[in-house]
């Protein structure tokens, strides 16, 4: 039993969060005692309910609290492409973003086996069966550009080719809108040894 | 009953604290989902418990979930002197920064008739029998700097007057550390307006 005040407790309980702390715990429970005590309690319900019923989607391994998630249940989604990426919060970003029709395959991760990550446990040996059966044409490598997600690139590179299916990788280089003078040198050299024909 | 998948929902529910945008709250639901359900399921736990047994104290107004707040409980707090301020934050404020050994008033609020807020409603009628029964020898007024806040000072001067209780203000003024030149007009004015025999 805490014997903390109330208070207390739920201004420590909010500053664990990422992003928040000390004075913005404090105000966000000020603000919903003072004002939004319903506003407070769906989102305490809502929280609790998210955290027991989120599991991975059966087919990509993304969040979801179905067997099957969105993306992967919707018929008008191409399934002759697949895109990896490391964490939901990437598939998050490329629907915000891009015009993306094709399907998803999240690793929860990166190769790290200094960390004990290895394929399997990044689902890899269910990618290589989805890729065996020939549903898939074209495999998108969208992992990060950290020295384990470039791991993880060549891992998925022969994995496809392996299978038989193009894996092609994102671009990467100067940003849209970028000036080049505030770029890094390492993305610049990349830039220019990745030059394509105008 | 919500259709949306819960994923959504818990984002648009950190979504409505102040602070906290679309970009933290995806981040702050990606990251208990990944890695701190356990941590996310005890805020929740924490958060509805708050928001359901937190009341107000009894003698000072503030939050509290027992009939008594902590400074309204201690023996060792000096009741003869007793600081009215707007907000439970701002007695949060006080409790940390400055060497204060007194008791609190909290007044939820400052007056605003324009929005129905009179004395009754900042429970001045109970701060006005508090002072007649002669206990307080001091009332120190800490409300804003706002035209709300200059009103409620003026009552609160009046109030410990028809007590006789003596009435102080916290001094107003440039801050500490601060350079003149940054300093607002208004500020200025008053610090100047304000000197004391040094």
């Amino acid at each position: 039993m805490n014997t903390q005040p109330l208070l207390d407790q739920l201004i420590e309980a909010l500053q664990t969060q990422p992003g928040i702390g000390p004075k913005s715990a404090q105000r966000i429970a000020f603000q919903l005692l003072e004002r939004d005590r319903d506003r407070g309690l769906k989102l305490a319900r809502v929280l609790s309910e998210a955290l027991t019923k989120i599991g991975q989607c059966g087919s990509c391994r993304t969040f979801t609290e179905s067997e099957l998630c969105r993306t992967c249940a919707s018929p008008t989604r191409d399934s002759s492409i697949l895109c990896v990426v490391e964490s939901p919060l990437d598939v998050a970003s490329i629907e915000q973003a891009a015009d993306y029709h094709g399907k998803y395959f999240v690793l929860m991760g990166h190769l790290s086996p200094i960390d004990g990550i290895t394929p399997e446990s990044l689902g890899l040996h269910l990618l290589e069966q989805r890729l065996l059966t020939g549903e898939v044409k074209e495999l998108i490598v969208a992992t990060g550009t950290t020295m384990e997600g470039e791991a993880t690139a060549h891992y998925l590179k022969d994995l496809a080719e392996s299978a038989a299916v193009i894996a092609t990788r994102i671009a990467y280089g100067v940003p849209m809108g970028g000036e080049l003078e505030y770029v890094d040198g390492s993305t610049l050299s990349h830039a220019i040894a990745a030059r394509r024909v105008y």
